[in-house]
């Protein structure tokens, strides 16, 4: 797999794809597709884009649009004790090992509509192709649409996944929705969710039984459009490291009065910190690791800053992303190692807050290569890339479940209402899922 | 004068100077020093400081204070037509080559009591030795209180040195005071100045008899606590170039999804811009020039900003100071070069406000020397410096009079409170400017 090999691997500035003109296998699916989207579209629609508020009441609508659909088609659904919902191709017993696909259905606050049901309608068409086809493939499936993905509207994200996994905290059962403040317990609770057990932290789900984890969603970034390639397998989910404020302590003065060699800038201090980063980044990158970093927020103190007055103070943040643990545990050493020469260098001080951290999710190569090995029969090329964003396929990776991901090309970025994907790339996704699926030997 | 060249220059980090433990030759004025300086601060002392607003009312106390203190010592004083306060040992006439020594009363609103006054009441001090010596020199002195130095009043500086000068224009009279809303113009005119002759821009003094005019002030920089320098000669006041708002535009994006290759990050653009400034200044400064460089004000969209999103743009000031127009140039010819380069690397693009320019003023070199040599005798150590702030001297030297500057030493800077001046070191100021004056041949 030489060809395979030398394609797959971190994504990079190479001239583009080039595709082939041949129809994906699932093309006759094309119009309950676009069926689906449209109805969902049409259910939660908001002054811009939709809205599908984590358990609320279109979210409720989302699911239950889904149900009539697969009830329609003689598939079987129910509710898990997280109030998530599942369908399934027919009875599958408590004992039995089976392969799950799932996302969630919920979207941000005037979001797009792709989003996390993409990857619930692919599964659900995956169920209707077997249903109608009579190709059931060896190892059963179900899907599962997850509830609450989005940290819009509780300030957490996950929720439906975690409460599934005995992994939503006490803390944030009470975070309160954003426009009702009701806490998230009672959200729950309105839903159907056994929210004692969840309270307990039960693991409502024997992990054991699921074969592999599939979870196909749109990129939420510009890789897929820049390298023209429609569909990708994704290695790996990036965990990071973030800290909310850094603080760098100069000391104000009067800029034209006071030197070069007396001065304690706080705005060169941390330039020279953040370009530094940015040659530690480059660095990484070149010997082929994984590392975005980004300080978003920026500014000197608003109270006191003047166009002729030494800057005092600097308050920023700083957030890195890796798919890999020994990477964000060597950027946040480079960080205090650049403060330390930079004090003693500058005359400042760099003051900390306390660094959130999220563990990358690692997904499971022998998935990536039996995705990759689809995008092949499809005759589509293969470039396997990270996965910047969260997605609730890390809290089954992390539960100890192979997982695998597939990403479907995406216009626009996510989270707003230019979100764009083509309808053609969805079912060239959806064909690489089916085939993946359909070919998983136990 | 080998040991004079080499301790001139641009201040550096040497070794403090050491102090001989010889007495100031003025040091019988010191009551009468403390006693002024104890006697302005009484009638302007405010919550914190003293506030003697431009052409206010305690402006106009202190000068007649000043006006009392003189004619009891037996001078002359009168009122010009700009409302300045003039003080002479004896009449002048008109057609009378003479050195004027001058600096302003007004403060900013709870500032220190020195950042001014001291360069009047040296200059009173100088009259009040020679009167009471006879030792009256073969040029004669006139010592000048301007008005309105401080921008903090009316929102612009040296309005005194300016009406004078004939270069208060129509829109500075505009100007209206920050707590009545009153405009300068009437304000001027309470107190007296010709506000006709002012409004036509008429030259109201004869600048081509004044053969030098001088300036005590204390320092407003932190360098000659550092150098342990009671007393030093200005070489020059800087100019400046200053844009109040420069913005870089990148593009906004989900940190974890856009790798990179495809990132148009406004943050890291402009951290490297201030970093590769900072290069620049360094050389500058290595090769013998003279500069400080500032960007007092930076920040990312407070409406956009987030700590996981790519900053899509960025504000932020620049300021460069320097005594050389030519360094002043360079540095935004290469503000600009460098924002192309960045351009290009890290496809942002910079929007550049119109920038502000002060001139540079040039202090005389002969008068510099007659300073330093003053110095010399008073048994003080030599470090000729450059004025970052600008001063009333700067008004005079640009209107083509030979301009000497006299730095004395302050703690903490100036416009605060905490403004510090050691009266033993306003002492050793005055003894060198009185040595100047006097040893002073036509």
């Amino acid at each position: 797999m030489n060809a395979l090999t030398n394609n797959i691997g971190v994504a990079n500035s190479n001239s583009p794809h080039q595709l082939p003109q041949t129809p994906a296998s699932l093309e006759h699916l094309t119009e309950e597709a676009e069926k689906l989207f449209a109805d969902l579209e049409e259910l939660s629609r908001d002054i811009a884009g939709v809205s599908r508020p984590s358990y609320g009441e279109a979210e409720t609508k989302a699911f239950e649009l889904i149900e009539k659909f697969a009830e329609n088609e003689g598939l079987i659904t129910y509710r898990d004790s997280a109030a998530n919902l599942v369908v399934t191709l027919e009875d599958i017993s408590d004992d039995a090992e089976y392969i799950l696909i799932g996302s969630h259905l919920d979207s941000v606050p005037q979001g797009g509509n792709y989003d996390g049901a993409a990857g619930v309608i692919a599964g659900l068409l995956c169920l209707v192709e077997m249903k109608r086809s009579g190709n059931t493939p060896e190892i059963p499936v179900k899907v599962i649409a997850l509830r609450g993905e989005e940290s819009a509207w509780f300030g957490a994200c996950y929720l439906g996944s975690k409460a599934l996994l005995g992994k939503l905290d006490e803390a944030e059962q009470d975070l309160l929705q954003r426009d009702d403040n009701r806490p998230l317990r009672d959200h729950m609770s309105d839903c159907g969710a056994d929210v004692e057990r969840i309270a307990k932290g039960e693991l409502l789900i024997d992990t054991s039984k699921i074969r592999a984890f599939f979870e196909l969603h749109i990129e939420q970034g510009p890789v897929m459009i820049a390298r023209n390639l429609p569909v990708a397998a994704v290695t790996g989910i990036r965990g990071n490291i973030r800290h909310r404020k850094i603080k760098c302590i100069g000391e104000a003065g009067h800029s034209g009065a006071v030197p070069r060699w007396l001065r304690k800038d706080a705005v060169f201090a941390t330039a020279e910190l953040i370009t530094r980063i940015d040659d530690h980044w480059t660095t990484i990158l070149q010997h082929g690791g994984d590392l975005v970093a980004t300080c978003g927020i920026l500014s000197t103190d608003p109270q006191h800053h003047a166009m002729s007055r030494i800057p005092g103070e600097v308050t920023f943040s700083f957030e890195a992303r890796s798919q890999y643990e020994h990477t964000l545990a060597a950027i946040e050493a480079l960080l205090h190692s650049e403060c330390a020469t930079i004090t003693h260098e500058r005359r400042v001080n760099f003051e900390f807050d306390k660094p959130v951290k999220t563990s990358p999710a690692v997904l499971d190569q022998d998935l990536v290569d039996r995705i990759n090995n689809a995008c092949i029969a499809e005759n589509l090329p293969v470039e396997a890339i990270p996965s910047g964003a969260g997605h609730d396929a890390s809290l089954f990776a992390n539960a100890g479940v192979s997982t695998g991901m597939i990403f479907v090309r995406n216009r626009n970025g996510s989270h707003n209402p230019e979100e764009e994907m083509d309808m053609d790339d969805f079912i060239r996704g959806l064909s690489v899922l089916y085939r993946t699926i359909t070919e998983f030997n136990l």
